[in-house]
């Protein structure tokens, strides 16, 4: 049977979500008549976002105390595991010298997040098309040497398509080394690529994490991302000059060349407010002594100008790492390090504030994905919800009918696929309703996101090959 | 492990009430910037109760999804076997003649649901002092033939003290039979009175009903109140008539001369603003042919109100048995069969709508305890919260520190006990902080219900003994 913990909390979070609403019902009905003045509005949202917290915090609980949660832990490590061991038997084919390859080149012209999602990109697709990957990093931006000399290389025995003839996918037969051009450059997408999760792991995944596809990708960057022992005595050496401790908020803040590009501005009052709810929230239930916040960024200013702006909380960050993130220094091994060391953090910390429009912020949610059994509820996106570039279209499916209230809004009915843009943080979303083809503002609890299924191969033999070995 | 209906059921509710939140504090922010007006309100309002409806309705889903509601059914069922026989065991002593006795009253000038507490109350006493209730009903105001003339005697082998000397409790030696005053006069009240619940069970009910000390006051009513054949017969008649069908929602107006004495006057559409609710939540995830209601009364004239003022609400009931009812006919025998059979009706609804200032209310509440595994989130009552006329002090307990935020709210530390008056339905409760004993209003959702465990006897031969027989 269930605790008495569970049951009492699981009543308490009912109950509470009740008395939320008859506060809010009656405060606003009271200043509908006038009984109140609109002044009063910033005293009833204080009370309500109190409320809400509290209702939060103890849904939060909820899973640690339903009688799962050793469950969910032991099933997070075996699935981690299966798929682990399976790309490492796709890595390490018997015979190198037969096996159907695919050449992956580093070569892409753009930052170390956008790199490390080519290779997960690549990855997949030899993990879908049973082919190994061949890394080819000649010329790396980030080190001349090449990723090898940095990382682990992806294989311990297979690490060149020798001369095969390599062509470039797609073609018209079945060669044996195929080499892959950019994702976005791709017009007809195999469906396998991202947000897709295998079919014969899904119903394992979702049954400990709530964002599995993200979870995937995380298990493709724990394969990859493998520091060789210099760099991580660099890294370590770094960290340990931190002072790291829990809880910690990271945040992370893309600056510089994004802004105004590819992403907006965002000041540090906007992160801020979300590490403030964090740490609110987390004082109803423990005492907090410190605020601590590891922040990282490619601007060097940021951290002195949080430091002055918030003095009750402690940053913890190393401006030299932001100095040598800045455009005219990025493209270097020091560089490389410290972007090591900022991702390090951030997916250590106990939630993340960041944008999503960032490459840096999705790799660092997707390793925080892979170092605990759910990380899908320990960050907060100023702008895009997840995803992945170049990723197939990413649906919500409507789970009750919706008639629009402005001409903004966009009808559906229960079970519409709708393709969505994001969410804009007020209830609503945006989104185009592939059956109308209507494009406009859905209210977001009206739809559930809408995982996609492909039937990658089970790799049978994973198991037996890796005791062989 | 947990189902993957349950995990995303879970992570459902979690996520749209953050989007809950993030709907309301945008709203909130633009009206207070005047971004827009007041005006605006009542849809705001609008759209947050349909938000708040869909996450309860999830919530109320969680216990029948969470791998435990077999459990919690099996239970239920075992945990009330085992009080009716204890109560069957402590009714039929092996020996009436030398079995010690508490003599009962139903002499007591007030309605039926009085009474029936009146017993409850005597029941309670005879469990905890290890006496066998005898109930002396001659004169009775509702069927001057006596209780047995209804219902079976609450003793199939020991209705009489025989002429044993009866002393009137509390007494300054411990004889053989006590007879026992109205709860109202004690002035030293034992604390097993009501609240209170067994210690040796408290613990396994707390496991599956959210609310012990009602579910304990209708394990009484349950032994107690089993109608006689003839009555029966009346009872089921008169129900064949009205087309029960589920869903259906118990309306229970208590009128007449409770108005204005005991309680205040409430028009059928405060009450229909909860049956509204009720169902608008239930269309979320069923189709709902007809919004039924059930509505009994003391006033002959509630009935055909309701019908011309709620055209698209269907509602069974029998205005013959409101005019039974009305004060100078209530103490007759066909009001009694009119009032059992409200109270069925009421007690057999998915949902309660009623006035807790009513002992029928909470007669019909207590029943709806005993017919299903946990009627706790199953009414809603106008006025007061659930409580047992003449009980102990009803105290919550504070779960964390409260500052006021002005000077009708009292403070408290996490800790503290705090003696309820009621819950004012707008967020906030009345109580005296029993360190403090500052009495005022106090942020319900701060506080958590404080059950009060007494150890009452075991009865652990009861089992063999039912055996024997
Ligand atoms: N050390 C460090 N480097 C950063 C940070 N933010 C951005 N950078 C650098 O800027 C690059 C941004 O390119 P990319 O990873 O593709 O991410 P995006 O441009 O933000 O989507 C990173 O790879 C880093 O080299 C940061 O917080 N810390
Ligand atoms: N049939 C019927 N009788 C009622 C109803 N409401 C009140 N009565 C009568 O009025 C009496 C009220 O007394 P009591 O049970 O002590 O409840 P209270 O006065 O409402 O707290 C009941 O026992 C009934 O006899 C009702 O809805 N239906």
């Amino acid at each position: 049977g269930p605790s008495e913990e569970y049951e009492n909390l699981r009543r308490r979070v009912f109950s509470n979500t009740k008395e939320m609403w008859y506060f809010i019902n009656h405060e606003l009905t009271k200043l509908k008549k006038g009984d109140i003045k609109v002044e009063k509005l910033p005293e009833i949202l204080d009370q309500i976002e109190h409320r809400k917290s509290f209702i939060l915090s103890d849904q939060q609980k909820l899973p640690e105390l339903d009688g799962y949660q050793d469950w969910r832990q032991q099933e997070a490590a075996n699935v981690s595991d299966l798929v682990q061991k399976r790309l490492k038997y796709l890595q390490n084919p018997s015979n190198c010298r037969d096996a159907r390859k695919v050449i992956c080149n580093l070569n892409k012209g753009c930052g170390f997040g956008c790199q490390l999602h080519h290779i997960v990109y690549c990855l997949i697709f030899a993990y879908a098309t049973e082919r190994t990957l061949i890394l080819n990093s000649k010329g790396w931006r980030y080190n001349t040497k090449g990723w090898e000399y940095v990382f682990y290389p992806i294989s311990e025995s297979c690490l060149t398509a020798y001369d095969d003839k390599v062509i470039q996918w797609p073609a018209n037969y079945d060669p044996k080394v195929v080499s892959l051009p950019f994702i976005d450059s791709i017009s007809q997408k195999p469906k396998f690529l991202p947000l897709a999760i295998p079919t014969d792991l899904a119903h394992r995944i979702v049954r400990f994490n709530g964002d599995p596809s993200s979870w995937w990708i995380g298990q493709m960057l724990k394969y990859v991302l493998k520091p060789k022992p210099a760099m991580q005595k660099a890294i370590n050496e770094t960290i340990a000059k931190m002072h790291f401790m829990r809880p910690i908020v990271g945040v992370h803040i893309r600056r510089t060349d994004k802004v105004g590009t590819e992403a907006a501005f965002h000041s540090i009052d906007e992160y801020m407010v979300h590490v403030r709810q964090y740490y609110d929230q987390l004082q109803l239930t423990q005492h907090v002594d410190v605020r601590r916040v590891y922040l990282a960024s490619d601007d060097a200013n940021v951290l002195g100008d949080a430091r002055s702006k918030y003095p009750d909380y402690e940053f913890l960050g190393d401006p030299s790492i932001a100095k040598t993130a800045a455009t005219h220094r990025r493209y270097t091994p020091v560089s490389l390090t410290g972007l090591l060391v900022d991702l390090h953090m951030l997916a250590m910390s106990d939630y993340i504030v960041c944008t999503f429009s960032s490459q840096v912020g999705r790799v660092a949610y997707e390793m925080m994905q892979t170092n605990r059994v759910d990380a899908s509820d320990s960050f907060y996106s100023l702008d895009d919800i997840y995803y992945f570039g170049g990723q197939n279209a990413h649906n919500r499916r409507a789970i009750m009918n919706h008639t629009p209230r402005s001409n903004q809004e966009i009808a559906f009915q229960a079970g519409d696929l709708i393709g969505v843009a994001g969410n804009h943080w007020n209830g609503f979303g945006r989104g185009t309703n592939k059956r109308t083809n209507m494009n406009g503002l859905i209210p977001w609890y009206k739809t559930a996101d809408h995982l996609v299924l492909y039937p990658f191969p089970e790799y049978k033999h994973a198991n037996e090959h890796q005791n062989e070995l």
